[in-house]
């Protein structure tokens, strides 16, 4: 068995589900914190834990360059590198690619580029990806795609289509002839386990068992279901036409994977138009798969697609906007090194329970911004995302009571 | 009254030492870690108080520039801005006027200066050194002091001494007129409590209290000894002369402070000058007053140090060390951007139980800093002073017990 997912209850089209991986249980809707380069950029794994994430995303891409696969799989793959033991996700590499790289050459067998690193030449195919994502050990690996650009003629999306279903096809074909060599399966040695308790009940543990699971010394996560097995998800485009989706869709689901992610939308397209193609999209998905809508959105976007449907989605907007001192409350976004926060005492966002907005003030984290103190990147970050995981579960908990979710803003 | 300050035990010339401030109790000798703008580079507050430390030094001038001493001061002080509700102690901005600004001009007044920020003029005194203090209101103060350069002629040596000696009456006057004014003093309002339990007993309390603590709203830390008002150190200069540091050590103790600083060492004289000069300061030092000896030192040096009956020191080095990727162990400094720890799955330092060595290994560490991830300065610098501050918890320990402390490192 690779992941397991039930859906528990739904409310009009959304659903509450729990999916179970290698690497834990992950209640659904889900957003999953982006750890680019096996670290949420400025976020200590046990403050993570603590926010309540249960998976996180990590880019095939940059990894791939640096450590490089080899590395992290002689390292015993992604969780135990970064010592991480819940779930991750890993995407195929493919989107970076287009969207970081230069001197792309796209063939039928896959793509060639230069690192944005060191211009150093690569080639990146179905199947060379899907090799990257298992020697990572992610417990979602996803199918390597091409993401069409937005706008595109129809011929030109439907080729593309067409190019993915190939690629799914191929990624499949690769996953299912190698996902043994994952490297915390049985064939590979794992000699530590990870006993700390909180791990497996954290839904119920304060941030008591949780700190003294951290304090511990559990440098080795291992894998905690004997026997399981990475997840492959196929991927579906189509640009923005709801037919070539549905028939995307269709084929992709013949084709058959674990879960169904949504590709090519928020790449410049109106949110009217992603909101479209959403909803033709997820009425062709299997029920009882995960579906997993890539790289939104805004806190009030995901509220609306898990709304609609979706089960999956991430992106890097919490974190990045952190970084640039942009922070999302339940008043409304904040630019937090405006001087009207100089000398505001009260917290971020009053109605916030983060330990950011439990123990700081506007005034102190404007200042730490003012002055390029790394703790702005850091508690910043902290808060957008206990921001997202906390709208989440308000979702869920919505759901579970037959209500539609509303995202509710000042502003 | 200020500060309280009592000797418990001794053992050659170390001392063991309980100094109580208005904003918790500090066991000496101890290493005060540098919070230069009210944050210690990279780490959040919570894990400063993991990590043990009982009082942590700010820095005045970098404060004055920004966010500026009036701004703090209508935020209640420091400790009320950063969240902090422990001991700290400010220096007096001497330092760093005359270390990091150009053109400044020095008369028997004062110094003018201009920020290194913005090119601003501005002037300090020992009036307004000592009034930026009291705004700030930190535990401890120092006099405004000038730090003689090394080398310095005789004639040049002892006229500084002699500045900073009536800069010391000046401080001091200034200080009894207006110590009232601390915006924690009880003339000051002040109506949030702090009533985390932790706080009061954290030498016993688990992570657990401490987290609960962290966790509940407490973001207005409030003075906790009724009626006790701010301390002020004296500086001890004469340069690489005993006779002149004796000289200025009478004559300080002549005038009255709460505690007795040594300053202008560590500024480019051998390590062997630094210990002499140390040693033949601190038998002119009272044994019932704290001993500061300002901005040393490498951890053997500071075994050193507290050996010859220093109780209190403060330092860059591990937080800075740490953002350049020098990490300090057991068995020796490591640098970890080195290539021969890509593959390391071993803890940075297998004796220590830091919450870095107890979840990370030095591949996945010297991975963050290859690649410019931000959790690699937060990593390094949680680990530095942890090193640190175990190395003072080794050294007190050997003081109760009546051993000299050795500094054991492999390299």
């Amino acid at each position: 068995m690779s992941i397991d997912f039930q859906v528990g209850a739904t409310s009009g089209t959304a659903r509450l589900g729990r999916l179970i991986t290698p690497h834990g249980e992950v209640q659904t809707p889900v957003f999953m914190p982006v750890g680019t380069l096996a670290s949420i950029k400025g976020v200590p794994q046990d403050m993570v834990e603590k926010l309540g994430a249960e998976i996180i995303l990590a880019n095939t891409y940059h990894l791939y360059l640096r450590p490089g696969i080899e590395q992290v799989r002689k390292l015993g793959g992604l969780h135990r590198f970064m010592s991480w033991n819940r779930a991750i996700l890993t995407d195929s590499g493919g989107f970076q690619v287009f969207s970081l790289t230069e001197l792309r050459k796209l063939t039928e067998e896959g793509v060639s580029f230069r690192s944005h690193l060191d211009g150093s030449t690569h080639f990146l195919t179905p199947e060379t990806a899907t090799a990257a994502q298992i020697g990572l050990g992610s417990d979602i690996l996803m199918a390597f795609d091409e993401c069409t650009e937005y706008p595109a003629e129809s011929a030109r999306t439907r080729s593309s289509m067409e190019l993915t279903l190939r690629w799914a096809e191929r990624s499949k074909k690769y996953f299912e002839e190698h996902k043994h060599e994952v490297p915390w399966s049985s064939n590979h040695m794992v000699t530590a386990t990870f006993g700390c308790p909180s791990e497996r009940s954290r839904q119920n543990a304060g941030p008591t068992e949780a700190e003294l699971c951290s304090a511990g010394r559990m440098r080795a996560p291992a894998p905690t279901s004997d026997g399981m097995t990475q997840a492959l998800f196929g991927i579906v485009q189509g640009g923005m036409d709801p037919a070539l989706r549905r028939e995307s869709a269709e084929r992709t689901i013949e084709i058959g994977f674990s879960g169904y992610a949504i590709g090519g939308l928020s790449v410049g397209e109106p949110r009217r138009v992603t909101r479209e193609i959403v909803e033709a999209t997820v009425e062709h998905l299997p029920f009882n798969k995960p579906r997993y809508l890539m790289g939104v959105g805004k806190p009030e976007e995901i509220v609306e697609y898990a709304n609609l449907g979706i089960d999956m989605m991430d992106c890097v907007l919490p974190t990045r906007a952190a970084r640039h001192g942009l922070l999302f409350t339940s008043e409304g976004k904040i630019s937090i090194k405006q001087a009207r926060y100089a000398g505001d005492e009260t917290p971020l966002d009053p109605n916030c329970g983060c330990r950011v907005c439990a123990r700081y003030s506007r005034a102190y984290l404007r200042h730490l911004y003012a002055s390029k103190e790394v703790l702005a990147q850091v508690l910043n970050t902290i808060h957008n995302l206990s921001f997202y995981l906390d709208t989440l579960r308000a979702v869920r908990h919505s759901i579970e009571l037959g209500n539609r979710s509303q995202f509710l803003s000042g502003k």
